[in-house]
């Protein structure tokens, strides 16, 4: 895949919303938004990671705030391109790429609908290989890449750069200003060059989307298991199936925060599995005892069709297979862990990870 | 005054507080401030209003916040110039003078500190003729000029710049962003042409705060009564003497909000005067019926020595004289009640003026 057209934006709707591991963004609104913004200003080229010139001019776009409010207030596509062209007018340099920030279902397409409208091509690549709530929960924090100077946007035309002190003041002040803004806003940080892009991104990120939304799509066709394609593809496993029989879900400090109760089904019957949440899954308990957590990957899917479903959109009686996969093995790192792990988030666990 | 030196800073500071009715920060500290600045980098030039240019580039600077935490919380000398070249480097602009966004004990004297360390002169002149506790209370807003682009800047190192569709989300934003920096934060914002600054500032008021400064300090050598010279000067009224007996006070959502009961003295005994604040005194009752109100400045003067006593410094016990004077023409106007009158901080009165 060399070029993102119209016919690729479902298969990487679908895939982005599995590595997004419940946040990130509905996959539907994600592929709206690109389909016009293709339509309107044809394809986006794609370009490998490696491929990236050392002075290349990158910037990450993206969505911040509560998935259950952007269900609601949709972005705007002036809104993309708005805090796009203020963090480049504010850094006086020339972009050359749009990247991703994360996976996830509007946050791997808004990248797409940044690059059309500018007629930028897009690094195939993320900043963390799967979605996390926080933003200097990337791995260009680890290689000591500030996420300032950043814009952010909102749908009204109010805009604003901010430069900080470091990552977490960077994600409080825009936190505040993303409440303000309704609960959702664009965003544009992490600029960096096309040689800190190659050593701190994920690589590939955008073709392992359009490959899984192609794997769930086709196993479907073929009456076979999507849900068993993606656990092979991302080298995971199953850790349980059941039925959605309780959702308890705040939109609070700008977050979905909540957890959501399965009661087992098939070979899980009689048991019980827990998902916590802040947008994203972060720990998966079976009958009280963790089974996996951030930073590895805990999707959640639909038993039949392999769709994901976004901690937004669990409702009672869902049945879905909840399944756990690898993060890249930077986030395993005792810096990652410090970042993303379950301590950040007020677990006190050591990670569970995804036995090899 | 065609310079301001170290000699006139009490003075200044004095009469500020005075002009600031309760808010504007505490003088002690603008002084401290101030003096520090003029003694690193000389006297700072002071430009009557009249004689702007038109195509001057006017940046007025201002602090932020609650003024219970300024006095704890000091603001950093790099914050001042900080603020002002950032918002400077946004506008990508040459800046010509500095100016007052409000009077009051800091922020009266936060512009003579950037004066200083730009080494710029200072407009005498300010953009209410008085303080108000938010942003968009300026008399620039009344003649359309937008508060934005507007800078922010802590005492850590972070800043960021805010460009809004209006006044009033600028003041949100801002706010949000000022909180999240400890309640205290250095902002420049209403950058304006000097035919801008012409029309829409008031006239002289570092000159009135430097002449009633003055004027206090010598009816108190002169034995004589400050506070009747106060009132002298500013065409005011005395309103109630009495001795403070409560004071309730909270920091919320960023400013200083309560009320403080007086227990009548002197002409006043057996009546109760209740100042209603935030940051600034917005309506004075005495028993229940309201004798003076926002746009009118209500100023709560040591009964003795006529200093000013503002809101976060208000202690029981203290023996005061409340007066009122008289606003600036144009808050009278059906725009500038609008914007400043009582009904907008949730009390259902009409203004209560100054009789001339």
């Amino acid at each position: 895949m060399r070029e993102i057209t119209i016919d690729h934006l479902d298969d990487i709707a679908r895939g982005a919303a599995i590595l997004g591991t419940g946040g990130g963004g509905d996959p539907y609104i994600g592929r709206l938004l690109a389909s016009s913004a293709v339509r309107d200003h044809g394809p986006v080229a794609l370009v490998p990671l490696g491929e990236v010139g050392d002075d290349a001019v990158v910037l990450p776009v993206a969505m911040m705030g509560a998935p259950t409010v952007m269900v609601e207030k949709l972005p705007s596509a002036e809104q993309v391109g708005l805090a796009a062209r203020t963090l480049a007018t504010y850094l006086g340099k020339e972009l050359t790429h749009i990247a991703c920030a994360e996976a996830g279902g509007v946050n791997s397409l808004i990248p797409v609908v940044a690059a059309a409208q500018l007629g930028l091509p897009l690094v195939d690549a993320d900043g963390m290989g799967r979605a996390f709530p926080e933003l200097q929960m990337v791995l260009p924090t680890l290689y000591g890449i500030r996420a300032t100077p950043m814009s952010i946007a909102d749908e009204k035309g109010n805009r604003g750069v901010l430069d900080t002190v470091d990552n977490h003041w960077a994600e409080r002040l825009a936190r505040s200003a993303t409440i303000d803004m309704g609960c959702s806003a664009m965003i544009s940080n992490y600029a960096m060059s096309g040689a800190q892009a190659r050593e701190s991104l994920v690589p590939g990120t955008l073709s392992l989307c359009a490959e899984l939304g192609s794997a769930v799509r086709q196993a479907r066709a073929e009456h076979g298991d999507p849900v068993a394609r993606v656990v092979e593809r991302l080298g995971g496993r199953k850790l349980f199936t059941g039925k959605v029989v309780d959702v308890a879900r705040r939109t609070v400090t700008g977050f979905a925060r909540g957890e959501a109760k399965l009661s087992g089904m098939d070979g899980d019957a009689g048991s019980e599995m827990v998902l916590k949440f802040q947008n994203e899954h972060l720990v998966a308990e079976r009958d009280g005892v963790p089974q996996a957590s951030v930073p590895d990957l805990i999707c959640c899917l639909d038993r039949e069709s392999g769709e994901a479903v976004t901690t937004e959109g669990l409702r009672y009686g869902q049945r879905v297979t909840v399944i756990a996969a690898p993060a890249d093995p930077r986030w395993h790192t005792p810096e990652g862990i410090d970042l993303a792990g379950p301590r950040y988030f007020g677990y006190d666990i050591d990670p569970v990870g995804v036995p090899a």
